[in-house]
């Protein structure tokens, strides 16, 4: 293990944070606001520490699969403490406990919040929860690649064990340049539905921070009541950008480059437009006639649809009203999840597309035990390699969930609250249903409780992978 | 496709059953109810059409895996239908999809009943639910198998079709030699209990019945308050006995042939007594000083423990009422099932092991990419397309699981009843939790959710593979 290489980094990304924490601290200077200074005390201690890591480089920067995924889940805890200070400091969030979660839920664009009203939060710091959600959605290593200079291996290791989906696409051939196209795409997305919104009439502020969690698809949002208190307008463009942001990214790259064959060959993009219309279909027809309109019933669904299927998590109504066949189908919107390589959490429409493609190739398979096929996505094979490692991710994906779910019923809420929310968690969505629903907040559960979803927060971000490593004693053995 | 071959094979079907159908008009004659004709009518008639399937033996009688999944899917679906008429026509069950459903419920030792109270219906037909459980629980086929002369390679793909887990364990050499056995053993253990039920002092009927689902995993009882009624040691003999009925059955033939080392190193066995017993642990203490003194506690902690993750369903406690954490517990128990091998339902132990190695292999080479691993159980490598078999398995239970689900959800149910009633039937259970728990009953939901419930039951059954085989267009394609 190069703990050299791995301390180095981590003093990178003490800084970046640092740096990142302007922001906020500028916002609080326009609205005067003095909870505003914790950002810099804060900048400034995680600069002096990050200065003493990263004053040399080490000679030794080999930089393998294990170093990477290790890398990538310190990271990421580092990154959830250093982010909830000011929180905590402000005394805005009192509890410990609640800082690190709502900050966890943020990076990992979870949404799902321990506040009782959002709206009790200052200006500035309703911005960073907002603005971590927009850091953590692509990813910060991802960002640090795209800025800093590393050489060696570690890039691409890097970007393996943070970037969503069973395969990473490299959009060019080096990985800095893969890095700074994906932010290209996603800081187009986001100006974009700021202008949008600006147009629809939503106030400068909430349109920022609603553009963050929109296109990083996490879902927090600047009012207690989500997204119900805004026009209709405004739901359709949330929706819309919503929409675009469960897609993978290699589609609008393929049309920036006007490939655009290739853009809508993409299965995996086409297979995730059918779920969400024929889903979006459904509940329409379901809700009608139940409290709406044809014309809100079809807002509501596509909201709500877009919200869970890119695992955004935003609320236009209380769905934990909404009919059980409508539920059911937002709890498998939840499992299913947005595309790869997008900012959506879930288990992916790639990986259900290669479990459906496996599935009927064993079916095959039983009736011709000689015949071999090989499945294939986007008519290129799938390496026997991706395949296994897709339906690791499914067993592992399926025991976190039970495993988490038994954990935390300790606390002795229902099966439903208790279901939904480990799937919320997993999923990085947001709300759950029924005592964690949308009108509600997960405060209600313990300490310990709070820690289990924090980690399933995590490792559904980082897919799982780099956290067991992290844990597993055979990384630190030294054989 | 061999189709002669498969209507000769049904043709025996039909005899057996009709043969089977003497001993519930035996018991009818014994209680003088008039109930009892209706086997013989059906008897008779299913003698005929069977007599007319079997009179010539076809000439080609060469059968391969696909003819093994078809015939299983197909023998299943006609035992379902053959076996409901007696209810049906005596107009105990008035309506034919509960008929169908009790009957489903029962070859396929689910347990989940349609009936209000159990108590309304004639003994005779109370013994043939009981006694269908008993017969679908090792499987009707191995039992032709043990009894009919078939040769040919059919023997293996109708054992493989039908038998439960990952691999079949084969006991002797010849299919037929191995079928005996199976039998044998089971006989003994249904033997064994009936007599320690009698010394307990329960009713000779009481404890035939109790006995023919006890050992079948079946659950079916014949008081309305299923096992709640009888005294404590009753209780205790039952649990017994459904410990020892979720042991995988190579581990007794073991014990028979005094190979008792190749027995006790059995990982499967171990880690379903493992699970078994952590299971009754937490559950005692987290239900003691609620309602329970200590010896109460843990008696329907070990009842309740054993009848679930042998997929029985008995009931002695409304465990519906229990603190979350032991619910939790217990439906994490319906996924996980018994042994592979037994007659229990679920995932099964072993595939649980594999996964559990398969994920370690995975962490293990993703941070030593060229190390290669094998995956061994009981000191034997597992064979590749054993494991993509399990990993298919997987994929294809959470699907049909979370399909199923969202499917029943149009009767507009909450989702923890709908969540366990699919657990329930795909796992062959018997109770789930809520609106369908232990004092309730399938009744409620609608006649198309129910097809899906019988369908999710055989497909549990079955091992899922034989009824996805039957449906796929690509098995009756002539290519």
């Amino acid at each position: 293990m190069n703990k050299s290489m791995i301390s180095y980094m981590l003093g990178w990304l003490l800084n970046t944070i640092a740096a990142l924490m302007i922001f906020p601290f500028l916002v609080s200077i326009y609205y005067k606001e003095p909870s505003g200074k914790y950002f810099i005390i804060c900048a400034l201690i995680y600069l002096v520490v990050g200065f003493l890591f990263t004053r040399k480089r080490p000679k030794n920067d080999k930089f393998y699969a294990k170093e990477g995924y290790v890398m990538t889940a310190m990271a990421w805890l580092l990154l959830s403490l250093v982010g909830c200070l000011p929180f905590f400091l402000s005394g805005e969030i009192p509890s410990f406990t609640n800082a690190l979660f709502e900050c966890i839920s943020g990076f990992t664009t979870t949404g799902a919040s321990i506040l009782d009203n959002v709206e009790d939060l200052s200006r500035c710091m309703n911005f960073w929860r907002c603005f971590i959600q927009w850091i953590g959605g692509m990813g910060v290593l991802v960002f640090m690649l795209a800025l800093i200079p590393l050489t060696g291996g570690q890039d691409l290791y890097l970007m393996k064990a943070e970037s969503p989906g069973p395969n990473v696409g490299k959009l060019a051939p080096k990985v800095k340049k893969t890095a700074v196209y994906l932010y290209a795409i996603y800081f187009a997305l986001t100006v974009a539905e700021i202008i949008c919104l600006l147009i629809v009439k939503m106030p400068l502020f909430d349109s920022v921070c609603t553009a963050f969690t929109t296109t990083s698809t996490g879902g927090f949002g600047v009012k207690a009541t989500s997204l119900a208190g805004y026009s209709p307008a405004i739901q359709y463009v949330v929706s819309i950008f919503l929409f675009l942001s469960g897609i993978n990214y290699n589609f609008f790259f393929f049309m920036w480059i006007k490939r655009f064959k290739d853009a809508i060959s993409m299965e995996e993009v086409r297979g995730y437009i059918i779920i969400f219309w024929i889903a979006v279909a459904f509940i329409t027809f379901n809700i009608i006639g139940k409290g709406f309109n044809g014309e809100e019933a079809f807002r509501h669904a596509f909201l709500q649809v877009g919200s869970i299927i890119t695992t955004a998590g935003f609320a236009s109504t209380d769905f934990d009203l909404w009919p059980s066949f409508s539920k059911s189908i937002l709890v498998l919107l939840m499992l299913i999840g947005g595309c790869a390589g997008s900012t959506c959490g879930g288990i992916k429409v790639s990986r259900i597309i290669i479990y459906i493609k496996t599935v009927k190739k064993e079916l095959a398979q039983l009736c011709h035990p000689r015949n071999v096929k090989i499945i294939q996505v986007d008519d290129k094979p799938i390496a026997h390699n991706v395949l296994r490692s897709a339906n690791n991710f499914f067993i592992v994906y399926i025991m976190l969930f039970a495993l988490s779910t038994l954990v935390i019923s300790v606390d002795n809420l229902d099966l439903e609250t208790n279901f939904t929310a480990v799937a919320s968690a997993v999923g990085n969505i947001g709300p759950g249903l029924a005592l964690v629903g949308p009108t509600r907040n997960f405060d209600l559960y313990s300490d310990f409780s709070k820690y289990v979803l924090m980690f399933d927060m995590l490792a559904g971000r980082l897919e799982l992978f780099p956290l067991l490593v992290l844990l597993s004693p055979s990384t630190w053995s030294k054989k």
